[in-house]
């Protein structure tokens, strides 16, 4: 059963990920540890080598876990998390841990093999985005969970250990830390102004232009006033709405628009480079505390995209302290330049 | 001039290094952007390829800037921030911002290029502890400067550029998020428990004895309960001091001693992987401010050292979650039965 450990000092929650447990020994090899499967169970046909669908997109009259879908989400076979089982919360002297409920999931977003998220047609990312939309509210109806993280490693150095295109859910019994303080910079902010800091981002940097890479009716792409790596990018919606799960049908489309040219401009500008994207939504909200009162008005949810362009070094890790050689409005210009 | 800039919503600083800045189009090359130069300038007989030394241990009668050194500290050729210039503030909109003032300074541990620090006698050792001693006191005479961080990268994707045997020192007009993150803990629990969290760690720690891998008369080193990373290990002064700059002379052999025991451990256990170390200690104090009452009892410098056999995916970049697929009673009892 995996277990969720909390730092006694900053309170941050880890992951101790028994189901992935490997023997110290395997780490001796550094290069073989995560050789892909020789035959690619994400692909149209090889349904059966997945555990048993949770959701797809397919089409009229075709079966679950057989061939005719689009999009497809199955239970990672190496969940970090377990739904099964009851929610325990112990001490331990001075530490805490509890037991690793939860899920995980990947959203398979093609059958195809040689066709990455952005090269897909509008309506596919728009099928991928509707799938996460569908998910976060599913799981959402699970009181013990608190938060849903939506996000795709592509590429090996971000992360990702399959090389067909997908992303992935994971579904936590806590908040974590950095949600945590984006919540309380966004309503300590609005405590002080009676404005949403969002809303107030989105003014200056329509404002000041020079680190817009791309807007269309419903969001803004930009890269961030204090962006910690080379050319990223934030991209936000015009409408204020804590929750990734409250998107609105035409919203999606706009969406798939908005990420489909930041990803291809950073494809096509920077020679396909590894990157993450991860959602940041608001976590559950199961009654009305104080604390949520505002978060309406507050907190806005936001993709951040982030490229693996130079090594992420230890006291960045360690010290939550970035450094960034490229100038954020150095960074938009040259991706607004790149024709998609 | 680099530059700080501060993330509006968390607080963050970043900086934004236009020493280092490359031209976009120079990312596009994954590979070879940081490729090493022809000629080692951290050699024995190269120190003419260095800017002018700051600091050394030599041999007596040997001149600056030429052999004879057993440790040598240099400015960095590409800072990250400059010592040269005033600290001017700004805000811009939303936004704040600090001229980049600071110093980065290149620690080189040994005139052999084929010597790493754990190959090292102990008194080698002992020298590049008493460099980092005599540093941060240096710097921190300077009223502008708020945070001194030591840390070492070994190997390209623990972020290191260079091969030879050096490790980093970066002073900060501000202190870093995360340091702040611990700093506030250990003060939330001595308020609340009159002891310092660094000695009930400890206490929890050599009691339950399963996460310890090694100790001495000054430092036990462990696996910390919520270890993010396979092997992560901290070093911690069984001496309550907030400061690192504070050890006495007999405890930098013992730091040597237990640095060795660690770094050796690990290479020779899991052949020889990629790590950072970081020294966490408190940041610069030149008032009486109530917030630094309690420090002196509350807080303890001690050393994170992180090998990097996974990679870190972007989830938990952005959401600072981490998942271990180790757990760290396990990781203890492989490294504690590596023979050094």
């Amino acid at each position: 059963m995996p277990e969720l450990r909390k730092d006694p000092l900053v309170g941050r929650w880890v992951i101790v990920a028994t189901e992935r447990t490997r023997r110290p020994n395997d780490f001796s090899d550094h290069q073989n540890y995560a050789s892909e499967p020789p035959i690619n169970p994400f692909a149209a046909g090889n349904e059966h080598l997945t555990p048993p669908e949770i959701f797809a997109i397919r089409e009229p009259g075709s079966s679950p876990n057989g061939p005719g879908w689009k999009v497809r989400v199955v239970p990672n076979k190496f969940p970090v998390l377990r739904v099964e089982g009851a929610l325990e919360k112990e001490g331990e002297g001075i530490y805490d841990h509890m037991s690793g409920i939860g899920a995980h999931e990947v959203v398979i977003e093609t059958p195809r093999h040689d066709c990455q998220l952005e090269e897909q047609p509008l309506d596919g990312i728009a099928s991928v985005m509707e799938t996460y939309r569908s998910r976060i509210a599913d799981l959402l109806k699970d009181t013990r969970l608190r938060y849903i993280l939506v996000f795709k490693n592509f590429g090996r150095e971000a992360g990702a250990t399959m090389s067909h295109p997908h992303s992935q859910i994971i579904a936590t019994p806590v908040t974590p830390t950095a949600v945590k303080q984006k919540l309380n910079g966004a309503q300590a902010y609005f405590e002080r102004k009676e404005r949403s800091i969002f809303s107030d981002i989105l003014k200056q940097e329509l404002k000041e232009a020079r680190r817009v890479v791309y807007q269309n009716a419903a969001f803004v792409c930009f890269c961030p006033y204090a962006s910690r790596f080379p050319f990223e990018l934030c991209i936000m919606p015009r409408r204020q709405s804590p929750d990734f799960f409250r998107i609105e049908s035409n919203e999606i489309l706009q969406l798939a628009d908005a990420l489909k040219v930041s990803l291809l401009k950073l494809r096509r500008g920077l020679n396909q480079p590894q990157y993450n994207y991860l959602i940041h939504t608001a976590p559950a909200r199961f009654s009305k505390k104080d604390y949520w009162t505002t978060i309406d008005q507050d907190y806005r949810w936001h993709i951040e995209v982030t490229p693996r362009l130079t090594q992420i070094a230890g006291f960045e890790v360690g010290t939550g302290f970035y450094v960034n050689p490229v100038p954020p409005e150095d960074a938009a210009q040259f991706l607004k330049d790149v024709e998609v």
